[in-house]
């Protein structure tokens, strides 16, 4: 089932993937949710706020890239064991309804974990465009991964 | 309708709040839209993870979590407007279902936005605990607030 393990990832490589299409009834059901500020539900609030027009929760926008991830992940066989957290988020600019969303990622570090023997820890960066392959969002996110079972090297 | 704005936050001051019952079915509900690995919604894959039983996706925290602050902004009237991102997200412990969740934010910076005069940023630390008062995540969050308009003042 796994055919990607911490052995096999290469710091300095970036994978570009995803295409997740944006629609306002996500937008809307989303906030409503988790973040039921009037610029995430209200047309006419989001024009006078900063953001300008009606956009997804930042917090959607992290929902919505983790769905390319785990895509991404079950397509390759990534060994992902879960994350210890996540660092820097940085949201660059507004997501629209009718946005498609990609992700570009790049290894960046990958390290031994003291306490788990039998996994690695790989940090990567993420960049979040939309369409016109302006940059919305920004993070850098340690995963662990499983080493690869001894009888399989 | 705005009651707390960036002059009325005080370094140093603690608040808790919030009382968010996270339930099974939502765990569930959100794993599958956003983060389907099977340790969010498969029991017997949980048990076999680093987790050992079935729990929330770390972003479904991070959204339950931003539905307590919005609630509490709302209660307060802070002249909340929305945030550039987030720093040093942990997941400290999983969150399970039938666990009850609640905030404690330390404001811990303020400063004025150069290019933005009629905004202040506050910056604090956010805490989230379980029912045990076990911590289950923690965060750093710069929030772009109001300052109190003159005629107010």
């Amino acid at each position: 089932m796994f055919k990607v393990y911490f052995e096999d990832f290469t710091v300095g490589v970036t994978e570009t993937y995803g295409n997740y299409q944006v629609s306002r009834a996500e937008i809307l059901e989303f906030a409503e949710k988790y973040d039921p500020q009037p610029f995430h539900l209200n047309d006419e609030a989001a024009a006078q706020s900063v953001f300008g027009k009606l956009c997804a929760s930042g917090w959607h926008t992290c929902a919505m890239t983790m769905r390319m991830m785990v895509n991404h992940m079950a397509a390759q066989g990534f060994a992902s064991s879960g994350s210890p957290g996540i660092d820097k988020i940085r949201w660059k600019r507004p997501v629209f309804p009718h946005d498609i969303l990609h992700v570009q990622a790049t290894v960046i570090e990958k390290s031994d974990m003291p306490n788990k023997k039998h996994l690695g820890l790989v940090k990567a960066s993420y960049e979040v465009f939309n369409q016109d392959n302006s940059l919305v969002m920004s993070f850098i996110a340690p995963a662990m991964f499983l080493k690869r079972p001894v009888n399989e090297s």
